[in-house]
């Protein structure tokens, strides 16, 4: 695979610092051509599952080369390593704290190299701003062609421990909220794929109560203010409101268990 | 008209997850060389009076040939159409549920088509995105020379009847405040070309109550915490405070009432 | 130095209106082929003070010949000047109310222009957005190889009144805080290279009591909910509580004092 001049990020960086930019003026130095897509900078501080939910939620649809930068790294400055995945259609850079897991469970993986070749990264390396230092150099010598395995030595796994599953329990399956989006609507882990298709007609939620829903095909299915459940745009099944907050009215959160017969 | 290799994108998707990027990847494949120029995603969730404002504000300030994408879209998957049209100077694509309108209204349209050629959309087409799956990959397909009656059929006139006009009372205009900006300046629909040129010397708002306000020629004519109207960047007559918010500092919101002497 | 066909933002215009994707379509239309990174556009409204702390943290990681282009302007349609200044490695543009100081006070300044000639402004130039009337066309304008003295006569000196300095009482040295980034991190005018290099044991900083800080070399150095000083990756001594907001925890504010002994 020839990498594409085309680099993604996903961060916590927010938009109201310098941070981001900063990145990209590092990119601009080293791969003048270039260009850089923004994910997301707006996950929560240090919520490494909600950044790696939008970023296998979106990494699929760039075309093949792309290098995906993904930085949730509460842990800079200390023991975590960094890493670069080289998969049969991407790259991917970041901490291995999980951040990187939920889109390389969803691709090939064909290398992945520990970052310690500092000649790559920028100097003085600072112990705060890795996103600058270290993830967006490496990120600009990957779109110009450094082969990976110059990045430093090679490891056989990716972290990925931490990432919630469903149960299949006696007669159902039982997911969890995951990622609330801005709409209120709650993602929850229940692919449509598990189990080599699921088709439920109604998923139940423990929100406030618990709620019966309706599958539907989409928001308008149900009447306004009404909870549905929809396989959303990413794959997964989301509890939504016809033009309402899901999480509002149903009082779902961050691990709020789901439901659904099989 | 050639189009640009430029396209624009209004949405209420927000910046906080990951859909407005996925859109850019989606755009990046099919037209590697088209930039893309945020105007906004930070629109309140299904307001389509803000998207036809926000556009309407913005395209004439980008060369010609630009494709203009504004997707806010609350009836996404139900009945509403989607549409591009081709203008002397742009191409706009959106559903056809009002956001284009304002934008429209200030140029001279060619051609209206139903979005209906799936060859131009994204497989599987989700029911819930189809800010991915259909608009991004048209601006993508029309910035390299899709001609647009390729599209879909022929459709005649847009979606307009949302639009708040001003009313021409016995002897005074009454306009109403469309739009709030973050400073809390309170956007009017008063524009400074109706009737062949305004040129009030106050103007009175309905707010937490009647205020009279001076008609300046920018904010800083007026003391500090004082009210001015100011025929804005934008063409709009908008209601400001110095160095403060007028909709804290009045009490205006949407739908405020703005009157002026003819 | 030759221009970069570079541009970076940085302003309080916010990203829930048109702002900002407004001047990129003036820049689009004067230089197609330049690109712009927004460095922030989320700084407080007006705050001169955080648009000059961003720039001057962000400036020096771009390429050489940058055109930095910086917007926090309280007096737009007033008095103040609007200038253009080259150094050795950038340009700067923007009004000359100090938003620019901090950056070209690490720069060696080689030019200052006043920005008079209005044959680089956009028409008709409006009295509320010189951000793109004025700034983004200027910016475009430089990046095509415009040379700065056609802008505007010279000027001798930037303004820099406003500039919050640490001061050097007998055996200390007392800063301030002056810039709270989006973690609650609390940055001071505390520079490391101050008289020849600072390499304090801790920090005393006055919060919601005075606090005893250690220093260390980074966020991890001290226990989740502990505070910790380091000389962060702008440069200067930022007050930080690992895994926490300093500005909560501490009770810290723009303004707040820090003493280190010397």
């Amino acid at each position: 695979m020839r990498p594409a001049r085309l680099i993604t990020l996903t961060t916590d960086f927010g938009l109201r610092d310098w941070f981001v930019g900063t990145m990209k003026g590092v990119i601009a130095g080293i791969a003048p051509k270039a260009r850089v897509v923004d994910i997301t900078h707006e996950l929560p501080a240090g919520d490494v599952l909600a950044g790696a939910f939008a970023l296998a939620s979106s990494a699929r649809y760039f075309p093949k080369g792309t290098v995906h930068v993904a930085v949730v790294d509460p842990g800079v400055g200390s023991v975590r390593k960094a890493i670069a995945v080289q998969t049969a259609d991407y790259f991917f850079v970041g901490p291995d704290n999980g951040v990187l897991a939920l889109a390389l469970a969803r691709e090939r993986v064909e290398a992945i190299r520990v970052l310690e070749n500092k000649s790559f990264f920028l100097r003085p390396l600072s112990r705060t701003f890795h996103g600058r230092d270290v993830f967006a150099p490496v990120a600009a010598h990957l779109t110009c062609g450094t082969p990976i395995d110059k990045l430093g030595p090679a490891q056989k796994d990716f972290e990925r421990r931490f990432l919630p599953l469903p149960k299949f329990n006696k007669s159902e399956v039982e997911g969890e909220v995951i990622y609330i989006d801005r709409f209120g609507n709650a993602i929850t882990n229940l692919a449509s794929e598990l189990e080599g298709g699921l088709h439920p007609a109604s998923c139940t939620v423990a929100g406030r109560r618990r709620f019966e829903v309706p599958v539907g095909d989409f928001y308008n299915a149900v009447p306004a203010g009404k909870a549905v459940a929809v396989f959303g745009s990413s794959g997964f099944l989301e509890i939504a409101v016809n033009q309402g907050s899901a999480q509002q009215v149903l009082g779902l959160k961050i691990g709020s268990r789901a439901y659904i017969d099989t």
